[in-house]
Formats: C-alpha cells, structure tokens, sequence
C-alpha cells in the first residue's frame, strides 16, 4: 500500500480511502490511485477491498460428508466457534462421501480464496491441494489423513477404540462378535477393522471373516446385513457398529426383535442412554476434534511453519447396558 | 460491461478477459480497459472478478440458532442441495438467539457480497437489513418472521399444529395438559401458546396458565418445570413439548421416573420411534422448509420482482403412543 501511496504521490490514508469506497476522496485524486494500483499490480487485493481486513477473505472452508448428519453439525459448531474467535466466517459443503465432488469443493473454496481449508476427506488423492497449499491456503485434514500429500491432520484414537469396544464384549462372554461398519475404501471403517482384529486376538477369539460385513450403512443394507448376521447355525451373539449410522439403523432394525445381540456402537450419539438397553458406545469429543482442527488451522493461517502435525484424540468406553448382554 | 467496452473501444471479449485476469491481452489495451471501467464506476464489480461468475459472489449466507442442532443441519443440508444446483456455495452462523449476534453476522455475511441471505431470525427489528435489500441483496426469513419489515418468509403451521396436540392429548381423557416451551419471546413458541389456546378452547378444557411454563430449554430448566408441573395437588397428566430441545430434556428429566405423562412434542427427531413409549409429535419436513426458502431466495436473485410472500408449511400428528398414554 505504500507504494501504492508513494506512486500515486498521496498519503496511505487516501489509499485506503479509494480502496474502501469512502467517500471525501477527490475523483482525480482517486483516478491517480487506481492508475497507481494498476501499475504496481496490486489487483490482487482489490478482490478483498470490500472486506474488513486486508488481504484475507474472512472465511475458512469446511468439508464434511454431509451437513446434515449429527457428528457432522457438531464439528460444524466447534469449528465456527474457533473462526469466531478469530473473526473467520465458515463456508460448508458435503462431498456426499465422493471425492469428485470432494475436489470440486476445495476448489471452489480456495477460488474463493478462503483463509484455510478443513476437510474430512471422501478421497485418499489430495495431490489437488499441492498449489493451494503452496500458494499459501493451509489445508488440515480431520478425522481421516490425506492420501497422498503430507499435512496437518487430527483423528480420533479409531483402533483403541475398536479394540476397547470388543475387549468388552469378550469379557461379558461374547465369542462371535460380527463388525458392522461403512465400505472398508473408508479410512475410519478400515482402521476400526483392525482394531476389530487387533481386539479378537488379544481376547484369544478367531477373526471369522464371515462376521465382518461392511458397506454404506443405509436402514436397508444394515437390515439386510444384520439378519445374516444372525441367521445360521452359528448367528453372531454380539455387534460392534462401525459408526453413528449403522448403530442407528441397527437400533431401528433390530426393534421389536426378540433375539437382540450385545452391542458396542463407535461414537455417541444423542438419546443413546433413554433407548431399551441404553446403548454403549466408543465415545469422542467430537467438539474438541473440531476445535483441534480449527485452532491447528489459524496457527497455520498466523504463519506457524512447523512440520505437518498428527494429532490423535483418545476415545473412551461408555458401558451403558447394550454391552453387557449375555450370549444366549 | 457493453458500455466498458464501447468507451475502451475494444469488444466485450477483451472486458471479460481483463476483468478475469486472462492472459493474452496488450498491456495497453488492459489499462485503456482499466480506465474505462474506472471511469464508468464500474468498480463495485471488481471484487468479484477472482470468481468464476461475472457479477455475483458465488455464495449465500445461512443464520440459524444452531449448525449444531440436528434440526438446523438439516435445514443446512436441505439448503446447501438448492444453493448446489444454483452453482452456489453456503456460508452458515450461529446465532446462538441473540439478535445482536444475528445482526453482526447478516451485515458480515452482506459485507462479502453474499448473492442472498437466509434468516432464521433471532431478533424481532429487522431494519438493519433495509439498505442491504435495497441494494439487492435478497433476504428470506425461514421459520420465524421478520419483526418489521416486509420480505419472504416460510412459516410452518405452529398454531394448527399444537391445536393438533392437544386435541390429540384431549381425546385420550386428558384435561390437565400442560405446554413447556421456549421463552414467549421466540416466535414459534408464542405461536404454539396459541395453538396451545386454542386448542385448550376447543375442547372445552380452561386453559391453566400454572401449566404453562416458558423459558430457554436447557437440560437443569426443563427438569425442574416438569418437577414442579408433576408436583401439587392437581400435577398435569399430560404435556405438549414445545420444540425437539424440550422433548429431548423432558425424556432425559423423566427417564425412570414412575410417573410419566403423556407427551406429545412439536418437531419430529431421530430415534423418537425406538423409545419406550415411542414418541408421538408434531411432525414437519424440515427439508422442505430448507428447500421452500432456498427456492424462493434464488428466484429473487434471479429477478423476480413481486410482493414478498409468506409460505406457510403443513405439519401432521404422528401418533406413536405417548400422547395415547392414559391419565392416572
């Protein structure tokens, strides 16, 4: 802006004026200015010249799966309390689990030039992001890594988790525990698949593939997958749900079914503790993976320099009842 | 951008070029377009030129109480579907039910050219917003009304609605019906206290304002109203919940209580069918409200230029069993 000024021979005042649209600036003089920014090539700015502050936008991206699922709004609430402190508005979008669209997001929101991304990824190819991020828009990941780029990243402890979850189900008796979760293309639903092996064999119990169904957990698919589950003659006598959707569609396929299995769902969710058994859960703070991410995000945005980050929050058993239910 | 070209002397062609940043343009006849753009106050415009479309922003802006709130995310996705097939993205804050913060956030979210803006109304004094839809910003009020000025608005049926619930409750030998809502100050709750009315009339019961509590919902507020409106000697038998945070709390506050009430609460939410008694509510489509707003709001970006309308959306009982809990 100086040399805006020191061009256009006026005070950086004046300068500031002309680019806000304030009035009491003369036309000729406001005609030297703009002829000033011309020449020095300072257009990029005057893109954000109707903002409050300089040279940023005031916004940062979200990406998540969908708005509308409630892990999902959660996060959305964390994140906005973290760029409020910082006076960032946030726009959000839902890749709907596509990594087409996905990428067509991100770009979107860095041609919009946002201050930083957050993204939980649909894809594991984020080679796309390489000159975002070297043109200075950081990018940190939440809930599941990058594909192939090195970056900032916060996840939840999806291993423990899942060993924790069948660890429990052991101990109440359980020996054919099933593991019910999204497409294994998912990050989460792979890693809980290995802490669903990992927590088989320290119980001593043998991994039986055919107790393992995963794909997108729709109320169809989970019904359909369920009453395989336990048909046959050796039916599974205990679930661990993948996720907050298949423990619902679970729940609602499995009402009024009076051969219900023991149940550990991966993250809590609302009315979990008022449903017949109250259902146990691996729970996070999914707040405080919103905020983690958020508040990696601004110290990126205020210039932090360090080596991408991995942050892994904990997660803890919630025995609530639906665990404990004996095999029959 | 016809009048730019004609004074710079070069074809709409070249405008758009500059303006875009493309190369393949002579300096001179860059800044000879330049001049003219200036000259022609054409500058407003400028700000938009790192974007993909010529004169618009590429987003709208969506306040709600609480992205949190799996009713609001729901309306965010519904939202962000319509604003998708407009090729536009969401920006979305919270309110959090403070007009100042609502106000801070509209005036924030038109100060970075937002193409239209989707209030769900915190505040009852809506003239802040007068300049920003004079210069053509659209606004639609979703849910709630604007307080004083005249623009879109999608209501949902609240009166009808609640008249629904007690006439439901009323049918089941209910005469001591109680109505715990939001503060009287929040539109839909002062709304459904007329429907409450209204429907005490109908059915012949006189309406008791010692059942009538009123006040932000949290999980300590609700518990001690239902505590002091099952107390005394004439406790309420039955209860209409004012909105799903209410029913939420309430189900928390009577869990293995003995003495349940019958209840039928506005809004539907997940998992209502599972519990024990299933919950019967006033059920809308929150999708369709999303959808009904974002609709009008992008006909209004596009041009059309009649009356403001007011759409008011249908609701239904959905009858699932504790509204059909009998009276002790």
């Amino acid at each position: 802006m100086s040399d805006v000024a020191r061009l256009a021979g006026v005070s950086i005042k004046t300068v500031s004026r002309v680019v806000n649209d304030e009035p009491a600036v003369h036309p000729d003089t406001a005609e030297r200015v703009m002829a000033a920014i011309e020449q020095l090539g300072f257009r990029r700015n005057l893109g954000a010249r109707n903002l409050r502050r300089g040279s940023t936008t005031g916004t940062i991206g979200l990406i998540v799966e969908d708005v509308g699922n409630p892990f999902y709004s959660e996060l959305n609430r964390a994140v906005e309390r973290i760029a409020g402190a910082h006076e960032r508005q946030v726009l959000t979008g839902s890749s709907e689990e596509n990594r087409e669209r996905e990428r067509e997001l991100a770009l979107e929101f860095c041609s919009r030039r946002v201050d930083g991304l957050l993204i939980v990824p649909a894809g594991m190819q984020h080679g796309y992001l390489v000159p975002e991020m070297r043109a200075g828009t950081p990018v940190v990941f939440i809930d599941r890594p990058a594909g192939d780029i090195v970056a900032d990243t916060v996840l939840v402890d999806n291993i423990g988790g899942t060993v924790e979850a069948v660890t429990h189900l052991a101990a109440h008796g359980h020996r054919r525990i099933a593991f019910l979760a999204d497409s294994a293309g998912i990050y989460t639903a792979s890693e809980r698949l290995r802490g669903f092996r990992e927590g088989c064999a320290r119980a001593g119990i043998r991994y039986d593939e055919r107790l393992v169904i995963m794909r997108k957990p729709t109320e169809e698919s989970v019904g359909e997958a369920i009453r395989t589950l336990l048909a046959g003659p050796e039916p599974a006598t205990a679930v661990v749900a993948g996720n907050n959707r298949v423990t619902v569609h679970l729940l609602r396929a499995l009402a009024h079914s009076p051969n219900r299995p023991a149940l550990v769902g991966f993250d809590d969710f609302e009315l979990a503790d008022l449903l017949d058994p109250p259902v146990s859960v691996i729970a996070h703070d999914v707040s405080a993976l919103g905020e983690a991410a958020a508040n990696l995000l601004f110290a990126r945005v205020q210039g932090e320099q360090s080596t991408p980050r991995k942050v892994v929050l904990p997660v803890r058993l919630v025995a609530r009842g639906s665990g404990e239910v004996a095999p029959r």
